[in-house]
């Protein structure tokens, strides 16, 4: 049975944290398929670690276990789960990292892993992926059932995303979710939320960062003349901010967190989340 | 069947770019073997991205498929392409990023890859790395022909590496090519450019790196005084300016794209390459 | 027969090093199963690869090979081996980069490689994690008894873990053995060499780092208050300073190699190691 697991965390890949979680699960099972999502999720950030397994995950074959181990609370009364939903098996600290996975799933069971005779005892209270996470994952991928390791809950944490508000018809109020590697800077705005700006036709609109003002919409990066900063559907579904073979990021000096402003220059045009 | 699928990328490990597109093959073929190269490419560096591929695949076993993104022109006409060379494969766009492996390889078939019912629909137009070349390497991974994929293509493009340059025959022009992880200079210069640098007993030298100079060869780090500068024949087949337990860049100053000369004391020793 | 090869080195992940090594494994065992431990070992840092080693490799299934390069004589006369303990195999330059598996493994076997045979040739005097370690890992993969890659050797190089002193009867002076990536600040105080601190109500203490001071004891990060630093005892084994969602680094400005003062207020508390 070769079961694949895929590995989200916020350790980073300079101490040996996440080749002994690997060492965990192979040990229980030797025919794993360990695939690492990423390692740097900003550090405690329960939210980053949200949106990369969000992006991720529904790539992945039916049955894939991931394990997303973003743990600020490790060692204290937090629950570690075991989510199943229609097709994956997701592995985590019930702190609201799953929390973009349960918006899109339907069906889901979470339960609350309290089967202690599949940890490594005694269990270190500061490194629970070693020793609660990566077993459970390893035994899951060895066929172990999902009932074996405790039971259904309802009480999980979740949080709702960032959402986009509309202030009035015309504007609308968003944040930064993130700034990836390249500098594209990544808003809270989807096509859903402002759809006239995803017509062929385009109205007028400005979108304000901090001082900045960006009013430009192009469909792939290259189409940007250098230096150029605009707006452009990511793959993520999100609205970016992108600039040709730079970081718009460095040339805006924006940052996760910042408030973005979408206002239309004709009238009626936005939707209206949130209103 | 079991293939081997590379990834050498500009993309980072820092977002979930690299473990979506892990997941895309996966989804197609969960007994492929993923295998990263280096997602540290420089940000949109076709030359960097040539080099590390060059590199790294003449090392794996026959029928390797190596997917190469660095593509600052995604979502535009540039066409994505396979290759297949004697014994392995490759996926990339057609922007020159295989140009060293054209130069390696004397069988050569270029595709270009347009049979789109391969592709993730609909497709993004900034992150083909998942929408496309992990789809072709997925399907190809199982055994479908390259044939499938698209017709073979001539007009394929290709540049040619930097060389060195002989000015007279005692002096010679090449170029800082990188600076690898330990700090070490790799310049462009090969032993067939300067056959009398590597002799048992090679002619008194010197080789200039903005104001610093060098002229002392050594045949491992490790024979270095300490904070010594000097020259090596590096593992990548090029002449190195290296530190024994430091780094020579930082020692000297030295980037990429930095002119390198070497200028043999004696007479008449120099090659002739680019004359 | 599917063998786990994991890889611990200083070679980091933006040059072609890692793939290459890899690469040469599977082109002799296509069906090895490779995970890395970590490439980020402090640059020459001996000590820093064997910590790392040794925190991962018992984790592992039993058979797994591991190959530790952190080999600042490259090229020199410094012995390649091929050591055995009961479950695992490791293969390193004989610089001392195993010595705290040596402490670890009562059965040991260590073996001079010098079957010129199982390399790549030309041996390159700058890269042999190609050329020689990751040569032999793939041969171990398939099966070749270690016999076969030269003799037993009992001169080995090795060193002793820097351990704790005790000064007097209250105090201990130890060092920062290194920082992780959250900032923890990991000392080579160990349980049994402070058993007191340890007790369910140990007696009134203070860390000295630097002119920093910390006299709390937690059992999980999340019981710090903000901007708190405390001690507490880490996933690895040792001593550390930490702060709840924050370095504890950074904090007090600690670094590797950094005193550590360890001082009990009352008397004929501490152990007496070294003493």
């Amino acid at each position: 049975m070769s079961r694949i697991v895929t590995f989200t965390t916020d350790f980073g890949l300079q101490d040996h944290y996440v080749g002994t979680m690997k060492g965990v699960v192979l040990n229980i099972n030797p025919e794993a398929s360990l695939v690492d999502i990423s390692h740097s999720v900003q550090a405690f950030d329960v939210l980053d670690g949200a949106l990369t397994i969000t992006q991720a995950y529904r790539y992945f074959p039916s049955e894939t276990i991931h394990m997303v181990v973003v743990d600020p609370g490790v060692g204290t009364a937090r629950r570690p789960i075991l989510v199943t939903t229609e097709k994956h098996m997701f592995i985590a600290p019930d702190n609201g990292v799953l929390s973009l996975v349960y918006e899109r799933e339907s069906r889901l069971s979470v339960r609350h892993i309290s089967a202690e005779h599949y940890f490594l005892q005694p269990v270190s209270p500061t490194f629970h992926g070693r020793d609660v996470f990566a077993r459970v994952a390893g035994y899951l991928s060895k066929g172990v059932e999902a009932a074996k390791f405790g039971e259904e809950i309802t009480d999980f944490v979740r949080f709702a995303a960032p959402r986009p508000k509309a202030v009035n018809e015309r504007t609308m109020r968003a944040v930064v979710l993130k700034v990836d590697k390249f500098g594209n800077i990544v808003t809270n705005i989807t096509p859903q939320d402002a759809p006239a700006l995803f017509q062929s036709t385009p109205p007028a609109f400005k979108i304000m960062l901090g001082s900045h003002e960006v009013s430009d919409l192009k469909a792939a990066y290259a189409q940007g003349a250098p230096g150029q900063v605009f707006a452009i559907l990511g793959s993520m579904g999100y609205l970016e901010i992108a600039a040709n073979r730079a970081s718009a990021a460095d040339i805006l000096g924006a940052k996760k967190g910042l408030e973005v402003g979408l206002i239309f220059e004709g009238a009626g045009v936005a939707a209206q989340p949130g209103s």
